[in-house]
C-alpha cells in the first residue's frame, strides 16, 4: 500500500468497476468464448468520415478548439437534430460538445447534484448514471420498472418525485433503453412529460441510440419539455465512432453555460480533428447509419427467432442492439452466476442484469453488435446448454 | 431563465470562466491586437506524428480502447519517462492516460477531495487547480509565494501543512511554473521533499513543461517521493499537440486504481487514434521538441532583452514559454486594469496576474509561444506605451 493510500475516500475505494468491463476482461480475450458483452458497433467508421479526419489533420487542425466545440460541429449538430428529430437548438448557446456521451452524462450529474441530492434512474439502466451519482456523493435511486418491458410509468414517476421531493435534481430517461432494447411510444412520452411538467427537475434525456430504432421514430421528450430537458447524444453508436469520443448536450442556454464550466474544468475541450470527423458523420452519414441499422435489424430478427426456438423469453427489442433475456426459472443462482455458467459451459459471454441494477433481476443482456456468424454459433451453443440444463432439472 | 435554472448550485452559477478565455475572446479576434495570451505552442504538430494518426485511422483504430489507454501508449510513456527523467513506472499498473493534463488534474482533485478538504496551491498558478477544487466544494488555499521568483519555500510549505492539518489532501507543485516561467533547483526540490515526507498529503506534480527548460534538467519530486506523488504530464506542450488531448497520470498503483475509476466515470476513455499519435510523439519526437525549444529560447532571449531596454522588470524565465512581468509602480489600477490598458492603448493582449491568483499581484504574463515578428512588434508597442505612461506620471 502506498503512503498516501489512506487519502482515497472510502466510497471511491469501494466503488466497483463496471461489471461489463470485468466480464469483458475475464472472457473477452479467450478465443474460445464468443463475446457478446460489448455495447459497441462491430462496424468500422465509414471511409468518408475517416477521410474527413485525415483532411483535418493534414490541414493542421491540431490546436485548441473553442471550449464548447468547433462552431462547424455545433452547426452540424443543430442541423442534424432539426432534420432528424425536429429539435431546434441554437448552435451558439444551446449546444456544447462533450467527450462522448459519457462526458455529457458525468457533466450533467456533476453540475446539478450536490452531496445527498437524488438522481432517479429507471432500472435496469446503463451503469454510468449510478456511478457518477455515487462518486458525487449523491444518491442514485432506482425506479423499479416491471417486466416485461421495464418502462417507467407516469405513476411510478410521480410517486418517486413526490417521495423524494426537492432532493431530486435529475431524472434519467434513456431510450431506446440500454439494456432492454425497449423504447417509449409517443403516447407514453407524452404521459411522462405531463408528470414532469409539475416538478422542478432536470431530465437527462439520453437518446444515444435514437437512430437505431426498428419501429416508428420516437418522440424526444426534449421536444415536449425543451425548458426542462438536457438532450444527450453523440456519434458513437449511429456512426460506429466509439473510439473518437464525441458526444453533446443540448438544452436551455442558462443551464448549458453552467454545465460547460464543469466540462471545461474536467477536460478543457474535446479533440479538434475528432470533431471534424464527427461533423462529417452528422452531415453525410445517414447512408452509413441506414446500412448498419439494416444489418442490426437482420441480426435482431435472427436472434429473436433463434431464442424463440430455444425457449428463452425476452423483452421485444425495438431499438439499440441489445436483447434482454430472461434467465430460465429453474436455474439456481443469480444473474451473475448465470453469466458465469454460460461463459464456462457454453463459451458465450453476456452481461448479467446485476450490471444494470441492484435489484435481483433474473435477466441478461446479449449485444447483437456482433457478426451474424458469431450470433449463429452463439445461439447454437445456448440451445445446447439450455436443453442440457432443462434435462438436469427434471 | 429556463424552468430548471434554479437547479444549478450557487457555486457553479457564480463560478467565473477562466480570465484567460475571457480576454482571449475579447481581444483574440481583433486583427489589430497582437494576442500574447494563449498558453499553446504556435507550432503545428510534426508531420510524422500526423502520419501516425492517419495510419491509425486507416488501420481502423476507431473502437473503444482500454480504459487506462492503449497498452502501446502506456509503454511509450513508461519508456519516455525512464529515458528522459529517470522515472520508472510500470505501464500496466502505474500509468493511465487522461484527456489532456487537464483531465489528469481534475481526476486527482475530484478523486482525492471531499467537500471542505483543502488543496494547497502555490500562487500564482494555472487556474484549473482552483476551479476544480472549488467545483468539488473543497477549499483552494493559496500559498503566498514572494517576488521575485514566486517559489514555495520549505517554511511556507510546512506552515501551511501544519495550519490546515489533515484537511489537506493535495498540494499542487507545477514546475516549470505557469505563469512565472521559474523552476525549482535540485536543492530546492530536495528541501521541499524533506518537508512533504513528514505529512500524509498527495503531491500533484504537474510537469507538463518539463521538456521546455532553458537551464539544467530539473529533478521531478516524483523521483524522490514516488510513493506520495502523482506525476502529471502530456504531449500538448512539448509536442505541440494541444488539440489532440492526451495527458497522463503516473503514481502508486493503489491510488491509480481509484483515480482511474473517476476518469472512467467522467469520460470512459480518451480517443484511440489520438493515443496512437501521442505514442509516436513520445517515441520519436525529441527532435521536434529540440527544434521548438530552440525557437522558444530565441524568443525568450529576445523578449528579455527588449523588456530590459524598455525598463520592465520581470522574473527570469527558465522554462515553459511565459514571461512574468511587473506592472510599473506608478500605474494606478490593478492587473486587470493594466491588461485592458495595454490591449486598448498598445493593442497588445496579455494575461493579468488576476487570472492566476486572488492576491492583488501587480504582474502580467506574456506568452512567447508567438512568432518572433509578433514579439518584435508587440515590444515596440509596449515601449511606446511605457514611455508615454512614464511621461504622463511626471
Amino acid at each position: 500500500m502506498s503512503k498516501i493510500a489512506s487519502l482515497v475516500p472510502e466510497n471511491l475505494k469501494s466503488a466497483k468497476p463496471s461489471l461489463i468491463r470485468v466480464l469483458n476482461n475475464k472472457y473477452g480475450h479467450d478465443p474460445e468464448v464468443i463475446n457478446l458483452t460489448v455495447g459497441e458497433p462491430d462496424f468500422k467508421t465509414a471511409d468518408h468520415v475517416k477521410l474527413a479526419a485525415i483532411k483535418s489533420i493534414l490541414n493542421d487542425h491540431t490546436h485548441y478548439p473553442h471550449n464548447w466545440g468547433t462552431s462547424t460541429l455545433r452547426n452540424a449538430i443543430s442541423q442534424y437534430l432539426a432534420s432528424h428529430f425536429d429539435l431546434h437548438y441554437d448552435p451558439e448557446s444551446e449546444i456544447f460538445v462533450t467527450e462522448g456521451a459519457s462526458g455529457a452524462i458525468s457533466t450533467i450529474i456533476d453540475g446539478l447534484c450536490q452531496p445527498d441530492d437524488v438522481v432517479l434512474i429507471p432500472s435496469p439502466a446503463y451503469t454510468l448514471y449510478r456511478i457518477n451519482t455515487e462518486l458525487r456523493g449523491a444518491r442514485a435511486v432506482e425506479l423499479e420498472t416491471s417486466a416485461p418491458d421495464f418502462k417507467v410509468t407516469p405513476q411510478l414517476l410521480r410517486e418517486a418525485l413526490v417521495k423524494y421531493g426537492s432532493a431530486v435534481k435529475v431524472l434519467v430517461l434513456n431510450y431506446p433503453v440500454n439494456p432492454t432494447g425497449a423504447t417509449y411510444t409517443v403516447d407514453e412520452v407524452r404521459a411522462l412529460a405531463a408528470v414532469f411538467k409539475e416538478f422542478n427537475v432536470a431530465i437527462l434525456d439520453d437518446e444515444i441510440y435514437a437512430d437505431l430504432l426498428y419501429t416508428d421514430k420516437q418522440l424526444p421528450i426534449a421536444k415536449l419539455l425543451p425548458d426542462q430537458t438536457l438532450y444527450v447524444s453523440g456519434v458513437s453508436k449511429n456512426a460506429a465512432m466509439t473510439g473518437w469520443r464525441i458526444g453533446y448536450i443540448c438544452g436551455p442556454s442558462d443551464i448549458l453555460k453552467s454545465l460547460a464550466k464543469v466540462h471545461q474544468a474536467a477536460i478543457s475541450t474535446t479533440a479538434t480533428m475528432n470533431m471534424d470527423a464527427a461533423e462529417e458523420a452528422l452531415r453525410h452519414g445517414d447512408i452509413d447509419t441506414a446500412r448498419m441499422k439494416a444489418a442490426y435489424d437482420q441480426r435482431r430478427k435472427f436472434l429473436m427467432n433463434a431464442m424463440d426456438k430455444i425457449g428463452f423469453r425476452y423483452t421485444k427489442p425495438q431499438g439499440a442492439f441489445y436483447l434482454w433475456v430472461q434467465i430460465p426459472d429453474n436455474f439456481v443462482g443469480d444473474s451473475l452466476a448465470y453469466a458465469n455458467h454460460l461463459a464456462e459451459k457454453a463459451k458465450v459471454a453476456i452481461v448479467p442484469a446485476a450490471a444494470f441494477t441492484n435489484r435481483p433481476l433474473r435477466y441478461f443482456r446479449i449485444s447483437y453488435a456482433a457478426s451474424l456468424s458469431d450470433l449463429k454459433q452463439a445461439t447454437e451453443r445456448l440451445a445446447k446448454i439450455f436443453k442440457a440444463d432443462q434435462a438436469s432439472y427434471k
